[in-house]
């Protein structure tokens, strides 16, 4: 076999056989498949895509390319959930206890990463104590007994993506729905998923601009993840605004226990109970969705779901009081109110701009060396179709410096008044299962 | 600038400014770009094509990469011929005493190469004694006292071309007409040509087996040309069949001995006189073409074509008495018929194939390393059309060993004989000028 060969084959829009994507693949982590030829072939496949095949198969051979993590000791089917990315988005951070709270073994592996905010763990460390340096036995031993806890991403997991995500990187081959979902999927399930949930997010907050690339994003994942033998579903969920109304790592803290308690922004807490009753389905702790929903709400109603996440919190070092006293979270010097200057309905409120505001404030890292300001960020007080007087707050600002003269001129420029009447987004588009 | 951000203009079909594609190709020359944002970009040209200007800049971006040769002392216009390759092509052995006899200057720079026979430099050390081992002020004296010399390639021409060639070569985009055209056009403009007439072959035996395909590629070749200000224009010939009747090195010596002599093939003949009357035209030394044809007609009938060809040869140390002497020119020990099996009508001689065969009898080379048998090779004796008798020869196998089954039955299976009444094929398709 030729590495040449096979990017003719693709460039001329041709199937690769299972047997030349295993090949080029473990070519390519190897080394013995260079660089120049492997970004011909993801140009080549931005141009002509790949079959549901060959999709599967890149998939698997980029799981097979590392590290696979074995779940196999924790009782019950593991569902994971991913979101795609947007602004504002605390879904896991109340997710992963309630589900817990109803059964469903949460065993996530998370990282810090890159963006308007930090990861999941940088969230969680805003929890004075919490740390997620366990080994693997003790990880799984609490997933046992609480049916939930985090740990760090560890291991060589999935080496063929990180190569390839990198290189795509600098040759614009990143816009591949199919490379994307290969991608996203191989990472989910060499950390050991047997079910998936997928968030898909649209609109100008979201990677996905338009509703049809990201039902072709949700089909491809779909498609991938029932063709290797991991139930998958995706809900396509709107993300023209930030989800929820805090945008920074206590601030969501403090909002996922907010929702958690049925206190939450109407928006947030739909979209967890939505995504929750698939994985409490997928986990076979519920016969019908509406049955899983029904287990969800009540999880919320008498107080499990807040209880699950205090007895994650403390099991990993963390000071659960904070979830009764907010205060005990890190709070920013200034609060500085963002007044509206004219009345009017809010008509957009530009996600990703938003989401720079906050970085700008120190809620998120620009590079790898950045520090993050846990306690920093923005709480919106109005959202799309809300009505606004002169002078009334759009949002508060959280900040650990007084002068925030940029920052408000961002917001000003990304939160849009009319002086019509405007409908708030629809929420969730689809729910797509094959 | 950013090569990534240049890629995906590419990607999005939008047009690379000349500044972007100097950036590009000097960084590539000068490794400040990798070998694999290059290729990423040549796929994406694969796909989207190039731009008139985009051809054009990045031809003279290749040709400043380099060493260009300076032929200004050379007293006229310096008119190169290029085919773009095809099997028993003699027209470049013709061709240049040909125009020279008539006062164009031939400043020929040259190569042996890989192929089913030599390059033109290896044709002509049939003749005992030739050499190219002169230097550059003897090579520019030796044009302006004959009006032709050929020397061999030196210097460090067009570097980013080749490098770029090399990498199209594994990443399976070679296939590209703008990247062909601006590789070909820039090798001829660092060699010196102030204006260019290329022969396009189309058909089976060449590169571009449609018209189509042949057109647009020498289209894009000569709006280069004349977008750079090298008078440029193209002839579309037939490459359905080899051209003339030998295949081989001494063979086609004495093969454009002949055609010099007016006794040449008839579509060799008619090839050469199309083309030469351009290359008269262009140099200015005729009003029209009509008068360039006259020009090279009468020099073929009154032996100044053939004169030349005896001038050139012994100012680079050649045996000129070949020109009266066949003999004198290396023989194949073994002269072997191929009967037609059969009667008929020729409807087919498929033109790689039968290269493949003069190849295998040793008269060209497979590797770098392979070394050339200047006495072997294949003459046609039938061509497409022509009626043929059983038993009676089809061409004739000049070979230095005795047992050539092996290229007999490849011949036999190249060579199809119809029933039916065939007609020729049409040798000249189309001549561009813009």
């Amino acid at each position: 076999m030729r590495m040449v060969d096979l990017i003719e084959k693709k460039r001329d829009g041709l199937e690769l056989t299972s047997e030349e994507v295993n090949y080029i693949i473990k070519g390519y982590t190897d080394g013995s498949i260079p660089d120049y030829q492997m970004s011909a072939l993801t140009m080549a496949i931005y141009f002509k895509g790949m079959t549901e095949n060959e999709r599967a198969t890149l998939t698997m051979a980029m799981v097979e390319s590392g590290d696979q993590i074995d779940l196999s000791k924790i009782e019950g089917i593991k569902v994971d959930k991913h979101s795609t990315g947007g602004v504002g988005d605390t879904t896991t951070l109340v997710l992963g206890p309630l589900v817990a709270a109803v059964g469903v073994p949460v065993a996530k592996m998370s990282g810090r990463g890159l963006g308007h905010t930090g990861g999941t763990i940088d969230k969680l460390e805003a929890v004075e104590g919490f740390h997620v340096e366990i080994d693997n036995s003790e990880f799984i031993q609490l997933v046992n007994k609480n049916k939930i806890a985090v740990i760090g991403q560890s291991g060589n997991l999935t080496p063929a993506d990180k190569k390839l995500y990198a290189l795509r990187d600098v040759t614009a081959t990143v816009d591949s729905i199919p490379l994307i979902a290969s991608s996203i999927m191989s990472k989910k399930i060499a950390a050991g998923a047997d079910a998936i949930v997928l968030d898909v997010k649209t609109g100008a907050g979201a990677f996905m601009k338009t509703l049809e690339d990201s039902r072709r994003l949700a089909k491809a994942m779909v498609q991938i993840g029932n063709n290797v033998g991991r139930n998958t579903m995706a809900v396509i969920s709107d993300m023209s605004q930030p989800l929820g109304f805090a945008i920074g790592n206590a601030l969501e803290v403090q909002e996922a226990i907010d929702t958690l308690r049925g206190e939450g922004p109407e928006d947030l807490t739909e979209l967890c109970l939505t995504l929750g009753s698939h994985m409490v389905f997928l986990a076979k702790k519920a016969e019908t969705l509406k049955e899983a929903r029904g287990l969800l709400e009540k999880a919320i109603a008498d107080g499990s779901a807040l209880e699950s996440f205090k007895v994650f919190l403390s099991s990993q070092g963390g000071d659960a009081s904070v979830v009764d006293d907010k205060a005990r979270l890190p709070q920013a010097k200034y609060k500085i109110e963002l007044e509206a200057k004219e009345e009017g309905y809010v008509s957009e409120i530009v996600a990703d701009e938003i989401g720079t505001a906050a970085m700008l404030l120190g809620a998120g890292r620009a590079t790898k060396e950045s520090e993050i300001d846990l306690a920093v960020g923005l709480v919106l007080r109005k959202k799309i179709g809300d009505k606004v007087e002169k002078g009334e707050s759009l949002l508060t600002i959280h900040s650990n410096f007084e002068d925030v003269q940029e920052v408000k001129e961002i917001l000003y420029k990304n939160i849009r008044l009319s002086k019509e009447l405007v409908e708030a987004p629809i929420l969730i588009h689809e729910e797509i299962t094959e």
